[in-house]
C-alpha cells in the first residue's frame, strides 16, 4: 500500500531503533541457556525486590488517578534529597520526573534542537541517545573517546571541519556507556568553556555516576558549574534500583522545566503514578544507601571477574577498557580476531549461548565493527566466565 | 540568558501544554473543598483498587527488569482478547503497549506527519491531541461537530479552502471528548471514503467506546474497514480501569507497528513493566466485564444527575449535549450568560469550589469561549448538584 510504503521509507532513517532494546525481546524469545551480557541491567539478584514489593503494598487511592505532569511531589522531594546527598545540590523547581532517562533524552532533543543542527556525541556512545537525536533531525558529529573520555581538545578542529556551530553536546561523562571511561577534570572544564564559546547546550547523561566502585565522587558538569542554564541533566534510577520501573528525572533550569512540562503533556501526560509513589517510599526508607554500597562491591568483583576471564580465556587478541565504575567493558578484537565483524558474529554467539551488543550499535555511522560491549553487572562471576568461554568459542568458529 | 530565551520563544508555540493536565497539579495544590469536573477520570470510588492492589502483590522477579519495547506478551494477549470480545478483532502483531493513550497519539503524529502537513481535527477536540499534532508542526483544520459528530460532508469544501490535501484525520468518533457526541454510521462510511480519496491517515482515538450506557456497541472505523492499513487505532485503559496506571495501546498495521517499536525505543525504551504485568493479571481475572457493567450504570446515573442539575439550577441559559456514553457534558452558555468567557471565569470558579475545563482548551484557535467541559464520571450525584450550584453562583458573580 503506497501510503505505508512511502511512510516506512521516509521514517526508517529517522527511527533506526535500538539494537540494545530489541535484544530484550529477542532474548526473551530464546529457549536455550544464554549468558546475558547485552542489556545494561542489574542482575535479578541485585534488585531489592522484597523492599519494592512492600512499597507497592502501601499507598492510598490517589495513586490510581492522574498525577501532576512534573511528577509526584513526594518523589520530587526524595530526588532533591538524593541529589544533594551525593554532591549535586538542586531544588524541586528544577526536577521533572520522566518515564526512564530515555524520556529525559527524548525531551532534551525535542526541546533543544532543530532539524539539521549539529550535535556532538561521543564515539562510541549510547545507541538510544543517537537514535533520539536523529529522530529530531540532528546532524551527528562523533568525537573520539580515549582513556580519559571524550577528546575535548580535538573538538574545535572537528567542529571547524563541519562548517557549523554545534547546537548541543551530548555527553555521558562518568563511567561512560559503552566505553566505561570517565571524562577528566581538565576536559570537563574545557567542555564547559567550549559550550560558552559556541553558546550551545550540554546534555549531561549520568546514569552511572553513583556506581563508582570505590565510592569515589566524580563531580558532574552540573556540579562544576552550578546553576549553569545550558546544562540539561538527565538521570535515572534504572541502574541503581531497577530498570523495569522506568523512573528517571531531568534536572534543568526552571524555565526549561516549564517547557518540558508542556512537552511531556503531549507525550504521556504523566509517568505512572503507582510506580512513582512506590519509588518515593523506597527512597524514604533510606534503603538506597546500603543498597548502593552492596552494588558497588559486587560490580567491582564482577568487573574483575570479566577482565580476568577475557585475559585468561581470550588472551592477547582482545583488549578491554578498565572502568572504575558503571556496568560495561568495551572489548576491542585485535590480532587474529581483528577482522571479525561483531555484528555478523552475533547470531552465532546467540546460538552458542552468549549475548552482547555489537560495536556498530554505538555509532550512527556503523563504526566499531571489531568491537563489542559486554555488561558485567548482570551475571555472577561463574556465569561471566562461562559467557566469556562461549565468546571465545564463537570467535574461533568465525575464523574457521 | 539568550540561549534559553531564544529557545523558550521558539518552542512555546510548538508546546502549548495542556490546560487539562495542568489542572491536576493546580487542583492538588488547593487546600479548600473543590468539586472536580475538570479531569476526565473515574471517581476514586469507581477504581477497582483492592483488585489492582492484589495484582501488584503477585508476579516474579522479571517485572523489575527491562521489558520488550512492544509490551509484555501476556498483556498483549489480554488486549487482543479484550478487543475481540468487544467487537474489534485484532492480533498480537498489530498491538504495541503505550504509556497511556497519550503516547499512542505522540507515536501517531511522530510517525505519520511532517511539519506543515494539514491535519483535520474535530472542533472542539481533545486538547492534547491538538498539542501533540502541533508539536510536530501540523497545520490544523478544525472541522465542525454537531449532534452526529464531525460534519464530514463539509470536509471537501473546508479542505479545498486550505489549498492542501490532508495528511491525516484525527477523530474521536464515539462519545467524543469534549462534546460527548457519536459519529453517525453514514458519516463513518463517508470519512473512510474521503481518506481513500485523499490517500491520508485516520488516527482513530477511542478511549470511551466501551462506556456506552446501554451497553450498546458502536462499530469503530477499524471494525467497519477491517485491516485497513491507513487506520491508526489509539486505545487506553485509563477510562475503564485507572488513569494513573498509564496503560494504553495502539492497534495498527504490522509494518507500522515495527516503525512504532523503533520510535518508542527512542522515547521511553518500554512502558513500566510491573504495571503492565499487574494489569495483565487484572484482565486475566475476568474482573473487567462486571466492572464495566457497574461503570456504565453509574455513569448513566451521573450523566442524568448532571443534566438535571444544569436544567434545574442554571436553567435555560445553559445548553448541554446529551451523550449516550463516555464521561463529559459540553455546556454552551446562552442568553444572559452568553458573553461570559469561561477561561477568564475559571479562577473565580476555583475559588468558589468548582473546577471545569474552559472551552478554548479544546481549540487550537482559542474558540469556544462561552463553552466549557464538565466531567460527570468523577463525582457522586450529590456532589454533582453541589458543583453545579457553585457554577451557577460563579456565573452570576461574573455578571455582577
Amino acid at each position: 500500500m503506497s501510503l505505508i510504503a512511502e511512510q516506512l521509507e521516509a521514517r526508517a532513517k529517522a527511527f533506526p531503533g535500538s539494537v540494545i532494546d530489541s535484544s530484550t525481546a529477542l532474548l526473551a524469545s530464546q529457549t536455550h541457556d544464554i549468558v546475558r551480557f547485552a542489556m545494561g541491567a542489574p542482575g535479578g539478584d541485585l534488585i531489592p525486590q522484597q523492599e519494592l514489593d512492600a512499597c507497592f503494598q502501601q499507598g492510598d487511592e490517589s495513586r490510581y488517578g492522574y498525577g501532576a505532569t512534573e511528577g509526584e511531589p513526594e518523589l520530587i522531594d526524595e530526588i532533591v534529597a538524593l541529589s544533594s546527598r551525593f554532591g549535586g545540590e538542586t531544588s524541586a523547581e528544577r526536577i521533572l520526573i520522566t518515564t526512564g532517562a530515555m524520556q529525559g533524552l527524548d525531551l532534551a532533543f525535542k526541546l533543544l534542537i532543530n532539524s539539521g543542527d549539529l550535535v556532538i556525541v561521543e564515539g562510541p556512545t549510547y545507541t538510544n541517545g543517537n537514535s533520539t537525536a536523529l529522530s529530531y533531525g540532528a546532524d551527528l558529529l562523533e568525537a573520539p573517546v580515549d582513556g580519559d573520555g571524550m577528546v575535548v581538545e580535538r573538538l574545535p578542529e572537528l567542529v571547524a571541519e563541519t562548517g557549523k556551530t554545534p547546537r548541543a553536546i551530548y555527553v555521558i561523562p562518568t563511567f561512560q556507556n559503552p566505553s566505561g571511561t570517565t571524562l577528566s577534570a581538565e576536559r570537563r572544564q574545557r567542555l564547559l568553556e567550549l559550550a560558552e564559546e559556541w553558546d550551545c547546550w550540554i546534555i549531561e547523561d549520568d546514569p552511572y555516576g553513583l556506581l563508582g566502585f570505590d565510592g569515589q565522587h566524580v563531580p558532574s558538569l552540573a556540579e562544576l558549574s552550578p546553576g549553569n542554564p545550558r546544562i540539561f541533566g538527565v538521570r535515572t534510577l534504572s541502574k541503581i534500583i531497577a530498570p523495569g520501573l522506568r523512573v528517571g528525572w531531568i534536572d534543568v533550569d526552571p524555565k526549561i522545566r516549564e517547557l518540558a512540562i508542556a512537552a511531556k503533556q503531549a507525550m504521556d501526560t504523566c509517568s505512572s503514578v503507582p510506580i512513582q509513589q512506590a519509588v518515593a517510599r523506597f527512597l524514604q526508607s533510606g534503603a538506597l544507601t546500603g543498597h548502593l554500597e552492596r552494588l558497588r562491591g559486587i560490580y567491582r568483583e564482577r568487573r574483575d571477574a570479566m577482565r580476568d576471564a577475557v585475559t585468561e580465556i581470550i588472551g592477547d587478541d582482545a583488549r578491554t577498557t578498565h572502568p572504575e565504575g558503571g556496568m560495561f567493558l568495551w572489548v576491542t578484537l585485535e590480532g587474529r580476531y581483528s577482522d571479525i565483524d561483531t555484528e555478523a558474529m552475533f547470531e552465532r554467539a546467540l546460538k552458542n549461548g552468549v549475548a552482547y551488543i555489537p560495536g556498530p550499535a554505538f555509532s550512527a555511522n556503523g563504526r566499531y565493527r571489531n568491537q563489542l560491549r559486554v555488561c558485567f553487572a548482570t551475571s555472577t562471576p561463574e556465569r561471566i566466565r562461562e559467557g566469556i568461554r562461549r565468546l571465545r568459542t564463537t570467535l574461533d568458529e568465525e575464523l574457521a
